[in-house]
């Protein structure tokens, strides 16, 4: 038996009800993107009453296989405009698992501003005013409220920026000791989250009952082949040493790393800042630097970080790739240790930091301080936190920051901010972010992975490896993976269906699991059709397909009726 | 023969190319929307290189019947994303028109910024740079070009707010002897002409040749039958004595002024601000002052005014409904010279006064002034022409401002700001609102004309009369007639095939007129909807939804089925 909770934020009445059969089918990405469809007006306003947050664990999330703990929050985006599912390891989501809840959906908004928290625990679920916790850092949160609920419990929360309903906002997850903070970053769910008055939500599972799984044995057997099968993979061990930053390097060999606003791809000082750069600092700083640290419980690979001051006192944790890229090359910026430093504010403010990474790119193409400013850009971001004129505007993301500032270059699509991989140089990507009901979202299927079997410049192969990628993702969202256990999957795609057989006893082939991927995707952008934000509105930004960037010196220059083939051509016999 | 001048602010060049017979069939309004359909990629960046910026007179420009001045600015709007036309008095469109041009389209964007002034005369088109006039305020850039290009030639131009792009701003134009500036405002239009690197356009028409008219006497006879239509209609009298604000009281008398951020539909101020007021005003001041003054020569209707301060001097001309009203009541602010003077640093800052107001009273709801403030509201006004970054949130317009600030009341339908009938109290103006290709606005078809005979908060009747409104703005729109000419064509529409056929020796019928109607309205929706911008995707603002508006506390209660029926009905015998 699996609980929908939900959540009214202006009647402050809270439901338990029991998951129909259709919804036990869902979970994750899959989940939010069947209850946006069912439930909110696809053109309602993103932060009005008609937009409802939503939590959702993947379809493994309540077993101990590993890795499932990554859990999907969703809404309408703030950003985008469309659907919006962004998913996040630390403690939490595991723990609303545990609680046999399959969707805990945050409704309507409140009469007047407050600053609320959910406490969801075995038997009771509560929603209380703490207003001493209004426009408090994300830290500062989580320590208020380890003192009053305990170390055990999961806790999510906002920033101040999400409090402001600010697009850029993020919803931030502590993981198990609150060393580090990991973020449903994208699209703009801490707005949302802040729109409904909720600051925290806090899960203590202490009373969470094992759930009823079909087939336990299998299910532990496949368990263990999947952990054999990360552990054998090549990749597992680079990523346990370097974390995400493992790519820098060959991002900035293949140029496509963002630097200064998009004008280049590649940054003069990448060895200064790529992952084993990281690595050595580590371990040269000593103190409560750690490398090869997990997010969340259990994870085999453990990707993540803490990264000290000079002094070995924790700057941030964990830093990667994207909010390297965004804050660091893309403003010119080439110190670790101011990088690292910009992170832990986005992270303490509550935003994106790719959103916010490129906003302030965007701010420094616009002359408001120069390229490689590091003081400039901390007090950027304090500004957002503070709600200053101009901090309202970063903190409402990449595009807002374009218009309002009157600056053309600005590297978004569908209202949301490009990662790390510019598609002029990836162009794999370029259909991804532009096809995606997502927008410009890597984990929405990443062709940097495949970059060395499809030419990343070349036009061949794109659309279909696109395809490919996004329905594989779609797949792992919904069951709670994370996007780093795709090796084993590759291999051997059939796990898949060995899991669902083994937690829930479905007969289910490899075919069937990719018709979830399909179904993920084709309800997301049904949502979209009916919101007004079909791909096919949102091109590649302009100056994409003029300015050719170096060294590479590409153009973007697949049209948009080459990709939006993406959702027409034949399904490949293997996603993997 | 026609011309169709195309001016490429990148490269420089200027070329002019005969109409074709289709061109021919086109003018005002209509042309616009077939040449954005044809010519302009529907999902492209407004500011960007793939917009074009389009003026045209109407299909009667060239004529000498009265009103026919009127001139449509087109392009893809930076508020809207969709189509935009936005007509305009004031001297320079009879000029184009006498110098048989169809259309200026503005091209492309240059690569570097510029303040370029382009020249038009009869056989020479040049575009200059002018520094000096970089960052000036409308009436210095007029003053300027006088100077430079002496006192007959027409004055097109933006203010700083438009060379910032910022998407409020409007294009102004300056009257036969520029006591007054008249703005083609809606839209951000005015941004559209800033990304071209365009301050200004100069015409002059010393060297037109009269057009060959296919029948003059039937023309002039026509034409006399309007005058003497115009003259004989009860409202035409009023609306020269008391101007556009002779409606204000009725408007507070209905319940639909829009008042402290359209939280209300009376305000307590009305008397203060109302027509009769302000021309006992002109009367008392005298000076400057001037109560039914022409805003182009030979209107014979003349419902502008020169609105003076206590000395004489003159304030702003022309003080109008709307501006009053947003500037006005929207902002709680009930001196009429404030207004005036608020009006006035719209004109020269050279943003539309409904988009400014309404984000002024955006601002206010979000606390940065309260409401009534009337010398901090100037002050928001003077930070657009200076670029604060307040001043830019705001200069972006009533979206933009609410988004920023954290406001969900916003009055705004498909990104543009609601003018001053509030539809929760004139439901007619909502369906207008929704379903017009325009967005919100009151011009594309304005039930307030028909507030005696369908019931403003009553549900019948309102998409009908939406309908008619919408195709006979359309065909005005198309004609270049002021839309103030309504009356005598609703006594007698053949007027318009009789029009026509002696300008241009067309065999037209009232039937086909309508279809030209219904043909801008079409060739419009299908730009949108290649745009992605159709009107089923924008609703009401939830709030009016919800909040019922006092004093006859009536709800927006049409649904969005029944508002989209607007394109279904059965073409009326009658559109007027």
């Amino acid at each position: 038996m699996k609980w929908i909770i939900r959540v009214n934020t202006r009647t402050g009445n809270i439901s338990k009800q029991e998951a129909s059969n259709e919804e036990m089918r869902w979970g994750g990405r899959l989940l939010i993107s069947k209850f946006l469809l069912r439930e909110v007006p696809p053109t309602c306003d993103p932060l009005g009453r008609h937009n409802k947050l939503i939590f959702a664990p993947g379809l493994l999330g309540d077993t101990s296989v590993t890795t499932t703990g990554k859990f999907s929050v969703g809404g309408k985006s703030p950003l985008t405009h469309g659907v919006k599912e962004s998913d996040v390891g630390g403690e939490a989501g595991k723990k609303i698992a545990r609680l046999g809840i399959k969707a805990v959906v945050i409704e309507d908004i409140p009469e007047k501003a407050g600053t609320k928290v959910l406490t969801i625990g075995g038997d009771q679920i509560t929603l209380s005013e703490i207003p001493e916790l209004k426009g408090k850092f994300v830290s500062e949160t989580i320590r208020f409220l380890r003192k009053r609920f305990g170390r055990e419990v999961g806790i999510i929360c906002i920033g101040p920026a999400g409090e402001m309903k600010m697009a850029g906002a993020g919803v931030a997850v502590s993981d198990a000791n609150d060393i580090q903070v990991r973020y449903a970053a994208r699209g703009g769910l801490g707005a949302v989250m802040g729109s409904k008055g909720i600051k925290a939500i806090v899960v203590d599972d202490s009373e969470a009952v094992a759930p009823q799984v079909f087939d336990e044995p299998l299910l532990r057997e496949v368990s263990k082949d999947l952990v054999q099968a990360i552990l054998e993979d090549p990749k597992t061990e680079n990523r346990h040493k370097l974390g995400t930053p493992a790519i820098l390097m060959m991002a900035n060999e293949l140029g496509l790393l963002p630097t200064r606003n998009f004008r280049e791809g590649q940054f003069e000082k990448a060895e200064a800042i790529c992952g084993e750069r990281i690595v050595e600092v580590i371990a040269e700083r000593g103190g409560d630097g750690r490398s090869g640290t997990p997010c969340l419980r259990g994870c085999v690979i453990s990707c993540s970080n803490v990264f000290p001051d000079p002094s070995g006192k924790k700057t941030v944790a964990s830093i990667q790739y994207e909010n390297i890229t965004l804050l660091g090359p893309n403003c010119g910026i080439g110190d670790l240790d101011d990088i690292a430093e910009l992170n832990q504010l986005c992270n303490e403010v509550g935003v994106d930091t790719i959103e916010t990474g490129a906003a302030i790119g965007v701010a420094m193409e616009a002359g408001i301080i120069p390229f490689g400013d590091a003081e400039g850009a901390k007090d950027l971001i304090r500004q957002i936190g503070r709600g200053t004129h101009l901090g309202r505007i970063l903190g409402n993301g990449v595009v807002i920051t374009g218009r309002v500032l009157g600056v053309r270059r600005v590297p978004a699509i569908k209202g949301q901010a490009i990662p790390g991989y510019d598609p002029r140089a990836l162009k794999g990507n370029g259909v991804t972010y532009v096809t995606s009901p997502m927008g410009a979202d890597h984990t929405a299927g990443n062709a940097f992975e495949t970059a060395k079997t499809v030419d990343p410049i070349g036009r061949d192969n794109q659309v279909e490896n696109s395809r490919r990628l996004q329905i594989r993702a779609a797949i792992l969202d919904t069951m709670g993976l994370c996007l780093f256990t795709r090796p084993p999957f590759v291999k051997n795609p059939n796990l898949f269906a060995l899991f669902l057989k083994g937690r829930y006893g479905w007969n289910v082939t490899y075919e069937d699991v990719q018709k979830i991927g399909l179904d993920v995707l084709e309800t997301e952008r049904e949502f979209n059709r009916r919101a007004g934000v079909s791909e096919e509105f949102f091109d590649i930004p302009e100056f994409m397909r003029e300015e050719s960037l170096p060294p590479r010196n590409s153009v973007y220059d697949l049209s948009m009726e080459e990709m939006q083939q993406v959702w027409e051509v034949k399904i490949p016999n293997s996603v993997f």
